[in-house]
């Protein structure tokens, strides 16, 4: 029987289990990576349940997000995440090495290997045909501590690429098509797998571009096949020997398709403030502009710096723009400084930034309250950049690069200059002992972890209580993110350690008065939320179930979820259910009481759920397997293991 | 009659008044520079003052303290600056170009000029035989406006140099020096004079180092003379056109004399958290450290950064140090980057900053708490690093690339290298086209200032009472800072531009309940506040006055006042005095309540003010000028512009 490539990763490494779409599988996990912003809490999960060594093949800590230090707190982060890399026999990759994802891959990534990161950016490994899944932190401390993934088989989305990118069109514009024809949650439930002869096109990071923000449309997890590409990526940083050819069988299948001619495209961009709003550059151009940003792990390449330099050279941007220049990875930096384009770019205007995520994650380089901002970032979600009332366009380089020096929203083939030609060096510089490696057994066993006064045990769960009557104390819209729910930026992230504290931004760019009401109800049972379709995507924290969770969030109706989110809120304990009927989300406001009684049997015996609203039923379903069933029942994933142990 | 250099440059621009120490000055200012963080309210005061354009020869407006833009404020606040420029027909510098001082010794610095700045480093351009003196934003903006700069005749304290730096000691061990001798109050009512043979070896950018420093005595400035040096450093910028020789004169003299021999210093390094508790290295070697951090206008120059990759070349910064780079002008990146220097500091495991102030004003890059922090920083007071309780250490590049490579402080005597050789480079790349130039008059006149919702308009302030009866609140130690006073740093900075907002976080270090109980008394006349020697030395924002006087400050009794500081309070309408009797510093306390009746006759017949409290006399004297005390009748020198116009 023929498989996809895919089908052929998960066969890989799945321990029981079949093919079908939404059977529940359980997989092996191989690598696993965390960032700062997500590893101090799996690291005190791994510190609850761990004792010795992690039973991965490689798992490596990355320090990127919380890099600005503007006071002790994210510093003392830093020391306490080293502390746990060795103790727990991790990788520790420091500040200023660069973003997880693209020092992942520069560093770690191997083809056909599982990985499992708390980052909802981690299937940007897929560009290395490694089965990659973002996850909650509490979900990749259980892999590390050698537990499977467990998850539903997705679907697979045969995307096939043909054709040849026209010059001024680049990777960026290849997923920003696919978003303009499936929308934000056009990947629910799948791995998109790209196919054909356009791949030969693409180079590994340029593949990295188009996985990566496969995350923008919900998807599990992107893959592309192990190929020549590949092998060159891994030959430039001096691990040819991690290559292997892997690819789908000739004649193999996929659940859905689409096909997209590369020859086609046009440059790109998606409007604020989705990632979803995507329409040719063309249609947009003209428009003033405050800020060109490049950078980020959405478009993390040497050749995309390089390609902006080109375009930047002996030009310099005008007055009022600000061209933020966000270098990705050490490496990265180390070939735009030695090939003399960072000069171009600094002499071209450019503000450097330092290594990491920075203005992504809305940590630095917030834009003017509704000054158009252009990025090369993966997300524009409402103020995500830092400033509320943004406006973030998303585009490609080229655009970005062209935008930046004309001053306003500029289709790079309108450019008056030849379009650059950039081949990938055949050697990239390493800097292998800016990475600590997992200590020998003996040094390892001595180590103490090392907590500032911001790093708090995790606070205790209750189990799910058989009856609830809960009040609705918000309702939102459809696809509300993870950033609106608990939003990241230079303020917030910081208590990342500490979720009491960090609790009381929950929902504040939303409802503003969401706590205080939260707080006014928690010594009496909790509150329900209502939720429309696709409810908390984007970012994978977990902070924005755990949060809520602590202000006393039990119980979360939606049309529909983001699934990193929803296994986030039952590993926290916090029920996520279904609507049966839709109508139901137009009837129920925040004020009404939802209640139950029974719901500890009703959840062990079938899929249904009904609520009841002053008297009215209000039918749902669950969709958890036996595994979430159990987990919520004990009130979330560490009680489980508690009770297990 | 034989004249000193600072006596020279004096009388050049003297408008009435004599060379007596102590005597009533009025100088004519060329040249100002403004920065983000005291320019918005400079630019308001401007707008409140002037319809057409400045009236200086030179005025520049840099973006270098708030870069890193966590929200919209910053933002907002360069585009108001850049509009308050085209207006007033100012220059901007935008964010990237670096820190003023050192891109304004690059790009505008020309001996014999005059310089006002609102900031207390402004004397680094004393490097290039200028008269430049930091001043509170209202000074530089009445400066802009034509008006001369009032203050009092320094006494002319004449530093002889002699002999040649040893390897390894470089122009920080020089300044570190006179800090040793004479602490931080050393150079208070004083002009420091650079003079002898052994200037011959210090370049134009390491005499920046020790005239930068200058402040950190407490000195009004600090001069050198205009000599071959001098003319290299502005042939390397293109500016040749720009020197000319300025000595002082053969057999003049001094009102203090010191002589520092070069040849016998060795590296030296001020321990926390004073700049000066200078020890030398060789005395706390070996301690470790968390951080090494090289950059900031105290040590500015390409050689400051090249040397530390000479040092660094080829190692790496071992594990749990942070090696953080901080470019200081956009020029000095580029000859970095230009010359392989930034490489070699990359891949020893360097974090790279955004050109600018950035953690020397606690904007980024705070330590963790209680560990070492070496840094080439003019500063280490308490908590200026962004945390509480920090231990930051000031020393040279030398120390502190040693110190990063060993993970602990060391002597970089004990390094078993050669100690690097360098020459500056004859020719210094430029970026002219980054800096806007004033515009054209009939362009100018068109211009309307663009301001975000957080620049607000100053208050209203009254007149002086003739009657005080104010509680005492606060009784703050000996030298106090305008750091502790008002702090800097990224939390509280973007709210600059608004008084009212920025006074909640007035003494929040020093005690948190003084906005609560001034805000109680604020509408029953306000109150007072009781400081021992030294009252508001460092930073000269004018925010430290401005934002007590908001919450009510009508009155600072101190034994005596770093001169910036007690010029802010006069210019926002708080009467400053000094105690005759020190032992009322000791009786009086939090709680007193001082009093006076027919204070504005008082101050306008003699120096002594007598306050009362319960009954007992309070001697004090005020050493106002007659223009102070105008200023002062009137409640600030806002209200008395008014009044004249």
């Amino acid at each position: 029987m023929t498989a996809n490539l895919a089908q052929k990763l998960i066969d890989d490494h799945r321990l029981g289990g079949d093919r079908s779409v939404g059977a529940p599988i359980a997989l092996r996990i191989d690598q696993t990576l965390t960032q700062d912003a997500t590893g101090t809490l799996a690291m005190l999960s791994l510190e609850a349940m761990l004792s010795g060594r992690v039973k991965t093949e490689v798992s490596v800590q990355y320090v990127d997000h919380n890099i600005l230090q503007v006071d002790n707190l994210n510093a003392e982060d830093h020391i306490f995440l080293e502390s746990a890399c060795r103790r727990f026999g991790i990788w520790y990759s420091r500040p200023g090495n660069g973003i997880s994802h693209v020092v992942h891959m520069e560093r770690f990534g191997r083809p056909g290997k599982s990985l499992l990161g708390s980052d909802s950016h981690t299937p940007a490994a897929g560009a290395l045909a490694m089965l990659a899944i973002g996850a909650g932190g509490l979900d990749v401390a259980l892999a590390m501590a050698g537990e499977p993934y467990a998850t539903a088989m997705p679907a697979i989305f045969g995307v096939e690429l043909t054709g040849e990118l026209p010059e001024w069109v680049s990777a960026k514009d290849v997923i920003l098509e696919l978003l303009r024809r499936h929308g934000v949650a056009g990947g629910v439930g799948k791995i998109i797998e790209y196919h054909g002869p356009g791949l030969r096109g693409l180079s590994a990071m340029d593949r990295h571009v188009i996985a990566n923000m496969g995350a923008e449309l919900g998807a599990t997890t992107s893959v592309f096949p192990s190929d020549e590409a590949t092998r060159r990526f891994l030959s430039a940083q001096g691990r040819e020997e991690d290559w292997k050819e892997i690819a789908a069988d000739p004649g193999c299948d996929y659940d859905q398709h689409d096909h997209i001619d590369l020859s086609a495209l046009e440059p790109l961009i998606a409007l604020p403030s989705s990632p979803g709003n995507v329409v040719p550059v063309s249609e947009v151009a003209g428009e003033e502009i405050y800020q060109s940003y490049i950078g980020s792990s959405a478009n993390p390449g040497w050749r995309d710096f390089a390609v902006a330099a080109e375009i930047a050279r002996g030009n310099v941007a005008p007055p009022g723009v600000s061209l933020d220049i966000n270098p990705t990875s050490r490496q990265v930096l180390q070939m735009l400084i030695d090939d003399g384009r960072l000069g171009a770019l600094v002499a071209a205007g450019a503000r450097l930034h330092q290594t990491g995520c920075n203005g992504c994650i809305g940590m630095g380089q917030a834009p003017a309250k509704g000054r158009n901002s252009l990025r090369t970032t993966p997300r524009n979600f409402p103020g995500r950049s830092g400033t509320a009332e943004d406006s973030v366009f998303l585009c490609s380089p080229e655009t970005a690069a062209a935008s930046a020096l004309a001053g306003k929203i500029t289709d790079p083939r309108t450019l008056k200059v030849p379009c650059p030609k950039l081949e990938e060096p055949v050697r990239a510089p390493q800097a292998r002992n800016l990475f600590e490696p997992p200590l020998p057994e003996r040094e390892r066993k001595t180590v103490r972890l090392t907590k500032g006064e911001n790093i708090r045990s995790l606070p205790d769960f209750d189990a799910l209580p058989d009856a609830l009557s809960l009040p609705i104390l918000l309702k939102a819209p459809d696809n509300i993110s993870t950033d609106e729910i608990l939003p990241a930026g230079a303020r917030v992230l910081p208590y990342r350690s500490n979720l009491e504290r960090i609790a009381a931004f929950s929902f504040e760019r939303v409802d503003p008065d969401y706590v205080r009401r939260a707080e006014a109800v928690r010594a009496q049972g909790g509150h329900a939320i209502i939720g429309g379709r696709n409810y908390g995507q984007g970012s994978s924290r977990e902070h924005a179930a755990a949060a809520p969770r602590v202000l006393g969030l039990r119980l979360v109706v939606a049309e529909s979820f983001a699934r990193i989110h929803r296994q986030n809120l039952i590993n926290y304990g916090v029920l996520p259910l279904r609507f049966l009927d839709l109508r139901d989300y137009e009837k129920l406001n925040p004020g009404d009481r939802l209640e139950v009684e029974g719901l500890r049997a009703m959840l062990s015996k079938g899929g249904r759920i009904r609520l009841s609203c002053s008297g009215r039923a209000i039918e749902t379903e669950h969709g958890l397997t036996g595994v979430q069933i159990e987990i919520l029942l004990c009130g979330g994933v560490i009680n489980r293991r508690r009770e297990a142990a």
